[in-house]
């Protein structure tokens, strides 16, 4: 049960954006941006990254909601997403792919834990500077999204379906 | 030495804010509507939650630059926001103070930390519905601001002068 009485029963941020219609509008807007706007990063790989993160912070909402935008993004490869979520060191990514989800799981434990290996890492793959800024700012954005949902017990769906109907409406209409 | 070329050598998130306008205003913008816009909670004790939490995940930037701020928005009590960024439990604020800085420190932990009892002590020393909803939020949005900041080895003044003026600078004009 949510820890605050909530305008609406719509799962997970949706209740929490509508409870406070003024920071809801920021949040969206940097969202939007963040996943959507300029960036050498491709949507499905910007998603895959929030998906990566929201599982290691154990937010079942995000990770759910966002695996399932990622995989709609990739090709429908739900089984690639599961195997990020599950195990990123066997899961079958690219080394560029596997080098930024292993920054952004640095992000999630704290920006101190980022060694500039790490960095070097990424670039020896491919990233360059704007990769590596977009990597550690959607994954620490991510750190913020998913204490404000866990944090406030957001209503979380237990259906695996209705993931799969949310990561379809936000690979098609983003977060506006 | 930040892990990225930065087009300034601002200091701290300005540095970082610069190297990417488009992401920058979006955080601009979150970050003037939670801790300046409509809310309960006075400018001093959101900038106090910022502080804490900042302390909490050891950014010397964000730490050095909120505290100075509560400072300044708090009649110029530096004593005060130092004794709860040492040792909250001792630190001479209200219960309700307490109650959410308690609070703050469990987002910042991992939202899934919070239980109803951390919810309902607060609700009893005076919150209501919306104060417990930024505090979690400006909490969990902290934790973003931190990892962005050490995630990418943002430039940190040692000098304690230089927090007491952008303090002075951000208590003024706020964030946008």
């Amino acid at each position: 049960m949510p820890h605050i009485a909530l305008p609406t029963d719509a799962p997970g941020i949706r209740g929490l954006l509508a409870a406070k219609p003024s920071s809801g509008l920021r949040l969206s807007e940097l969202a939007e941006q963040l996943l959507r706007g300029d960036s050498p990063l491709g949507v499905g790989d910007r998603e895959l990254i929030a998906a990566h993160v929201s599982a290691l912070n154990r937010t079942r909402y995000c990770a759910g909601a966002h695996g399932a935008t990622a995989a709609h993004r990739l090709g429908g490869d739900f089984a690639l997403v599961e195997a990020v979520q599950t195990d990123l060191a066997t899961a079958p990514v690219t080394d560029l792919q596997r080098a930024l989800l292993h920054l952004a799981g640095k992000v999630a434990e704290s920006g101190l834990s980022v060694t500039p290996e790490d960095v070097a890492a990424a670039k020896a793959a491919g990233a360059d500077d704007e990769t590596v800024h977009d990597t550690v700012l959607i994954a620490a954005a991510f750190c913020m999204y998913n204490r404000y949902v866990d944090g406030l017990a957001a209503l979380t769906p237990d259906d695996p379906a209705a993931y799969r109907a949310i990561g379809a409406h936000l690979a098609a209409n983003g977060y506006l």
